[in-house]
């Protein structure tokens, strides 16, 4: 996935008991028919044990949730790209801030999902360490503003200029890489100022999969960045 | 899984090319033909996203490699118990010696294995750690002497003392659980001999999984554990 | 450190301000005055920068806050027991709640201190992990029962089979170890429940370390500890 | 440190018995006696248990091996960089490639470090880390590029593009910080080639703490330093 596909939105599942297996299918059936709806390009990222499950039913990117950076071989209980592809992935979140790796780890991580095909999507804590991810050349960066994670502080409140110089840091570095905004984003105007700051999608998690009516939500986020493309 | 099973053979899928996805499910076929022909009972333990589909088409129990002690929630990239439930295992490793836990995680992850029904199978490094586990009551305790790993020593050659200390230091802390042999097991007789010594099962890897003919391996191990019942 | 000794408080230094570097010093100049006047034997377990200071100046126990099961060589960062024995460490605390370890490296690190001739202090969470830490023969167990830390629950107000439980369980394992309560202790009273229940000593840091009368707090412990010989 | 200090030796004693506790003086004092002799600066990361010691007998700079991102408070058995501090270090070596961190923990390592005035010097693994480092913005960054390590090629005889290609891109994300080369140097030879690379210093262990003579190769990597001035 890369630019030409306008907005992307992405729906972390994490282990929340909404998005674990059949619940899990059912949530990204719903994110399909919001893509076909809207156009937005939906990405789900789902537990390494659904990979399989979802990936069979439905047509939008099934992407894992962490990767391992260890080769085939006697590694057991790892998450290697060689299981994630054949498994049906197409691209997986690395180095989430809930399944930290250390900086060798995520650059490899990044070019063996690179080498296999699968969609790299590197999270970084702040501007800082999101120009550092930066330089390793992921397909997307998505950046979780420190102040914009659990204190309640909204991208559409929050100081602009948070946003914007963690999407300038990032420029600096690397032109080509689709930066997501990961924090922040608990209703539809929030989705238009990240996008108006300069990011080119969103990764979002509860917001969507503990919404009493999830379809609703996905639809007006699809909207706002439908607005923003 | 218990001691009523009579000699059980866990195979380790580990993340060999050759035991992944369909390869996976093929030898995964195998075992389950020569549980027919034997009786023995058979456990794969694969990757995790490899658990729903094997789960679908064999009927041998599928175990997980790895499992965290994180409750659901939001705990992106961790294999949670529920998750491995769902997905459809039946019991999982915890702490192999190459994916190592802390002590506190590897008693929370046997307790949570519990709680949802899921068999917990720990693997320990050396007697003493094996008598750890002990106290931690897990279901299976399978153990790795460091004489009988890397070294190629197998276990019919080695010193019969390693192994029957080992077996009787567990004794010691608990009279239930079912102990297995996880190392030094190339051959039929290295598979006698762990019985003889007082192993209930042996836990195994490579030798099946590399084999040129899984088949025959497996077969001769089933064997072997059927003249010790 | 043993047995012999009787009740033993061991103060954990933490990396807090108040016990770091002269500090560390100062503090521990007052529990050696304590240990004077009152017999009780006191342990402080500082930062490993400040080990050699306090070892050179105090006539107390110094111990190490933890060790890594490393050996000598090229190991970068690590803390190896030789250089803890050198810089005038006499014993080392081992997978305290804050920096816990595999259950293969507690296994190697009370091993390792044993040989040069350290006294390991191993943390264990609750009972079932104090029984499995018993196996693994350290020279004392400091249990931190949950239901005593955190909810602010003291020893001599908890449930008292919490700690008899854990007492009981470890010694079913193990005769000799000594047993340390390391939580729920922040008054005298709470010192002399946990021996009423079966401790041997106590384990505590910001009651003491906190203290605006450091010498006051340490004098009453070692004063209810005293009472309890 | 800074570029104005010329050439910057630093001598990683790691954990070898060789240079712990009273080696480590006795090794760090023949390091002063050349820097007095040559005029190049010298600098040992010790042991945490050394740093006191050392800090107290030579003038040189003593770093520490590694730092943990923690505050001050209650993280028992971690580095923190006011500790460091005080007991003497200048500085420290960071996400060294035998005790890494996760990114966001080597950016918050430099920033504390750079907080209490310690110099950083951070590890990269390769050229790519080695950007992903300069964009974090230490004031040192130790490369070891992969294809010097343990394979026992040594820089004088490597393709000298491993080690431009490494000052490159770090220069392209970062114009000052000073760059040293971590590996393939156990000679004078390899120590000039690295410079005339593009380096501005070497960091070094076994080849000076393991020689038979460490004063006669520390002056010959301080001549071969020297004259690259």
């Amino acid at each position: 996935m890369n630019k030409k596909h306008g907005p992307i939105m992405i729906v972390n599942f994490k282990t929340y008991p909404e998005s674990t297996g059949r619940k899990a299918l059912e949530l990204s059936k719903t994110l399909q028919e919001v893509q076909k709806e809207t156009g937005i390009h939906m990405v789900v990222a789902c537990q390494a044990t659904d990979i399989f499950l979802l990936s069979q039913h439905v047509e939008i990117p099934v992407f894992a949730q962490h990767i391992d950076p260890q080769l085939q071989g006697a590694h057991t209980g790892h998450d290697i790209v060689e299981a994630m592809k054949e498994s049906g992935a197409q691209g997986t979140l690395i180095n989430h801030s809930e399944r930290q790796l250390t900086l060798s780890a995520i650059e490899q991580c990044i070019r063996r999902a690179s080498n296999v095909g699968l969609t790299s999507v590197v999270c970084a804590n702040n501007a800082v360490t999101g120009s550092a991810c930066a330089a390793l050349d992921p397909d997307m960066i998505a950046v979780e503003p420190p102040e914009l994670i659990g204190t309640g502080v909204a991208v559409s409140k929050a100081k602009p200029e948070v946003v914007t110089d963690t999407v300038t840091r990032i420029r600096d570095v690397n032109a080509e890489v689709v930066i997501l905004c990961g924090a922040g984003i608990s209703e539809a105007d929030d989705v238009s100022s990240a996008l108006r700051l300069g990011a080119e999608g969103i990764l979002v998690s509860s917001s969507v999969v503990k919404a009493g009516n999830p379809k609703k939500i996905v639809s007006d986020f699809a909207k706002a960045l439908l607005l923003c493309r």
